[in-house]
C-alpha cells in the first residue's frame, strides 16, 4: 500500500538499542532537597570525610583499652571516673591511665581514651570508682574519622538516580547543591477524528481520550514533565502543525496514533515531513505493540518521536515495555532499571505465545496459601479494563511456542 | 533508671497493628489530571458505560455474519462494497444483505451488520465486489457496548491507589473530578546538640543533620508532603515546645532522637508531656531498630508521632519498615503494599540472626550467571554508606538462629 511496508519489525532489543542516538537532557544544578529521583550529571566526590573525628557508637565509658586487660566478671578492672563527655563541643580534658569518662553514642572521643566499654559491663560505686567486667580492645565501639567515607572518595558515578538514603549520605558531607539532569518535558498527543476531550460527551461513534491520561501518569511516575498538548484530527496539516509546535518545547514526543492501517500512514507520512526526521523504526516484535514507530526530529539536535499504538492496553504496555527506559535514557539514568520490581509466581493455565513476536500477558496475582499465582487477564487490546484488574505483566519469549499451567513466571510488576 | 524501661518489646506485627488507632486524613476533591497516585475516599462507580456503541476491532469490512457463512479460499463469498464507515460519527447508512461497508479499526458500526471481516482474508474487486475467503462468526471483530464496562459496575473500592492504567479507565469514563484523601503532612525533626544544619560546616564532635533528609525523601516517595522543622537541642522545653507547634499542623510527626539511652528518656519525657499523648509502643523487636517509639497525641483526633532511632542507617531502615505503611494509614490506602517490590536471590554467606528480634541486613545485589547473589553489607548502624552500597534488605525471622550460604532468599527492594 506504501512505502512504509517494508520496515521489517525490529526486535525489543533493537528498538531498545536505538536509543543510543539521543542524549540525555541539558543539567542543572539543584538544592539537595530538590535531588531526590533525580540523576546525577556529574560524579560526586567526597569534599570531606565522615566522621571526622573519633567518635562513641554505644552508650558507655572512654578508657584507655589496655586498662582494661584481663578484667572479668571475677576480676573486675577499677578505674576512676573523671566527668562526662559533652555533646557537640571538642573533649577538652584527657582520659589518663586507670580513668574513664562517662560516653554517651554519639560523643567525641576525649583525648587518650581509645575505646568505648559498653554500660551494660559496668557499674558505677558511689566512690566515684567504675568497676569494668569485660575488657574491651582498641578502638571498640568507637568510629574511627573517615571510616564511613573518606575524603575524596567517588561517592557516586554519573548517571545514578538518587535514593533517600543517597540523599542523606550527601547531605552528611555538606553537598548542598547538585548538578543532575533537568526532568523531561514530554509532549502528549492523541489523534482521531472520533475522540473526544476527557471532559466532553461523546456523541454517538466517538470515545473519549484516555491514551494521553494514562501516558501522562506514566510519564510523571518515571520523573518527566506531561505536557498535554491535547487532540489532533487525522488531518496532514493539522498533524504536522502541531508536532512542529512540540518539538520547539519537549525533549520527547508520544503520540497515539489511531489502530487502523490508513491512519497509521497518514501519521507516519506527517512524522516523516518534520524537520530532520529519520524514520528509526516502525513495528516491533512484540504483542500488544507491534505498530510502534520511533522517530528521531529536529535539525539542530535530534529528539526522539515515540508513535503509540491506539488501542488503550497496547499504548500502556508499550509505554511500561519501551517508553520508560526513553525516558529514563533522556533523564540520564544510566542503568535504566537497576533492579526491576518482580515477582516469581506460578502461571495458572496454560498459554499460547504470539508466533514471532514476543507476548506481553497481563496477570492478575493471587495468593492461594503459599503459593503465588498469576492469573493471565485476557481481552482484546481494545479494552482498558483488563489493564486495571491485572498487577502486572508476563512475558512469552520470542522462540517459545508457549507457556504451561503450574510454570514458574516472572512478572513485571505495573507501578 | 526510668518507668520507660518496663515497656516490653513488641513485634513488628503488634506495632503494625496499633496503626488502627490512627484515621486517614480528610478527603478532598481533585481533577482526574491529579488523582495518579492518591486513595480513593470512596468507592467509584461507572457513571456510563464504555464503549457505547457497538465498535470494530480491526481493518475491514462491516457485513452480516450469515452472509459469509461457508466461505473459503476455494469457494470465497461476493458482496457489494456500499462505501466506508465515517469516523467519529453515527454510522447513518445500513449494511443490506450481501453488502459491506469499509470499516477501520475504531469505527461504529453501521445498522444491520454484526460482524467485521479482516481486511487480510478479503479482495476487493475493480467493480466494487468484496470477496471474502473466510467466515466470520456473529459478533467477530466487534466489541459490544458495555463489553469493557457496564454502566454502574463498580470500578474501585475505596483505599485503591490510582495507579495510570486506573486514571486511563476513568478519563474514558468521563470521570473527571474525583474524592481522594489528601497527601498527609509529616513535620520531620532531628534532635541533638551535636547536629547542625547541612549547610553549615561543623564544628569539632559536631555532625551534619542528615536523618532528616532521608526521611523527607523517603516521605516524598510515599506520598506524603515533608515540613522540613529542623534541629532541637536536648532540652526538654525545646522538644515540647517544637512538637507543639507541629502538632497543629502536621498529620505525623517524625523525629529522630539521640541514640543514647539519657536522650531517648528526655525525647519520651516531652513527647509524654504533649497534650492527649498515649505512649503505645517504646521498642520494637527488629534490628535495627529497637528504641522505636510510637505515640498517639493530640486532644481532638489523635495524631500519630514516629521516634526514630538517631543512627542514620536505623532510622532510614525503621523509616521503609515501620514508616512507609503509617505513612499510607494515614493517606487511606487500604492495602499498604498490594505485591511490595522483592526479589529472589541466593545468600553469599552465612548470616547469624540478631537472636529474640527480626532482623534486618543489608544487602547488595549481583550476578554471577544466571545465578542473582545476595551479598550482606555489614557496618555499624552509625554509618551512612552501607545503606548506600546496598539494594535492599532480607529479613531473618524471629525465632531462626540464622541463614545459610547459597540459602534462597526475599529481597524488599529500597524504592
Amino acid at each position: 500500500m506504501t512505502s512504509f511496508e517494508f520496515f521489517r519489525l525490529q526486535t525489543r532489543q533493537e528498538f531498545l538499542a536505538l536509543y543510543h542516538r539521543f542524549a540525555p537532557v541539558a543539567p542543572e544544578v539543584v538544592d539537595l532537597a530538590h535531588a531526590w529521583g533525580r540523576a546525577l550529571a556529574e560524579a560526586v566526590t567526597a569534599p570531606e570525610a565522615t566522621p571526622e573525628f573519633f567518635r562513641a557508637t554505644m552508650d558507655g565509658y572512654a578508657v584507655r583499652a589496655r586498662d582494661t586487660f584481663g578484667a572479668g566478671v571475677g576480676a573486675p578492672a577499677y578505674l576512676k571516673i573523671t566527668g562526662e563527655v559533652p555533646m557537640g563541643v571538642a573533649p577538652a580534658r584527657e582520659v589518663g591511665p586507670e580513668e574513664a569518662m562517662r560516653a554517651p553514642t554519639g560523643a567525641g572521643m576525649p583525648p587518650g581514651a581509645d575505646a568505648v566499654v559498653m554500660v551494660e559491663y559496668t557499674a558505677e560505686h558511689p566512690d566515684g570508682t567504675l568497676e569494668v567486667r569485660r575488657p574491651v580492645a582498641p578502638g571498640e565501639n568507637v568510629l574511627r574519622p573517615g571510616e564511613d567515607v573518606a575524603l575524596g572518595e567517588t561517592l557516586f558515578p554519573p548517571g545514578i538516580r538518587l535514593r533517600p538514603q543517597d540523599i542523606g549520605l550527601l547531605a552528611a558531607l555538606g553537598v548542598t547543591r547538585l548538578k543532575v539532569r533537568r526532568r523531561p518535558r514530554v509532549a502528549i498527543f492523541s489523534s482521531g477524528d472520533e475522540i473526544v476531550p476527557m471532559a466532553e460527551k461523546p456523541g454517538p461513534a466517538q470515545v473519549r481520550d484516555s491514551n494521553a491520561y494514562v501516558a501522562a501518569a506514566q510519564v510523571e511516575e518515571a520523573g518527566g514533565v506531561p505536557l498535554m498538548w491535547g487532540i489532533i484530527p487525522d488531518d496532514f496539516a493539522a498533524l504536522k502543525a502541531g508536532l512542529s509546535a512540540a518539538l520547539a518545547e519537549a525533549d520527547l514526543i508520544l503520540i497515539s496514533g489511531g489502530s487502523s492501517v490508513g491512519r497509521r500512514d497518514l501519521t507516519l507520512t506527517a512524522i516523516q515531513d518534520l524537520p530532520g526526521c529519520e524514520i528509526l523504526a516502525h513495528g516491533v516484535a512484540m504483542r500488544p505493540g507491534k505498530p510502534t514507530i520511533l522517530a528521531a526530529v529536529g535539525e539542530m539536535v535530534p529528539k526522539p518521536l515515540l508513535g503509540l499504538p491506539g488501542h488503550p492496553a497496547s499504548a500502556a504496555v508499550v509505554m511500561e515495555v519501551l517508553g520508560r527506559p526513553l525516558l529514563w535514557r533522556l533523564a540520564g539514568v544510566a542503568h535504566p532499571v537497576n533492579w526491576g520490581a518482580t515477582l516469581a509466581a506460578r502461571l495458572s493455565r496454560n498459554l499460547a505465545g504470539a508466533g514471532g513476536r514476543e507476548d506481553f500477558v497481563r496477570v492478575r496475582l493471587r495468593y492461594e496459601g503459599e503459593t503465588l499465582w498469576a492469573d493471565p487477564v485476557l481481552g482484546p487490546s481494545g479494552l482498558l479494563s483488563p489493564m486495571v484488574k491485572s498487577d502486572g505483566l508476563v512475558m512469552i519469549p520470542l522462540g517459545v511456542e508457549g507457556l504451561n499451567r503450574g510454570e514458574s513466571v516472572t512478572v513485571q510488576l505495573f507501578r
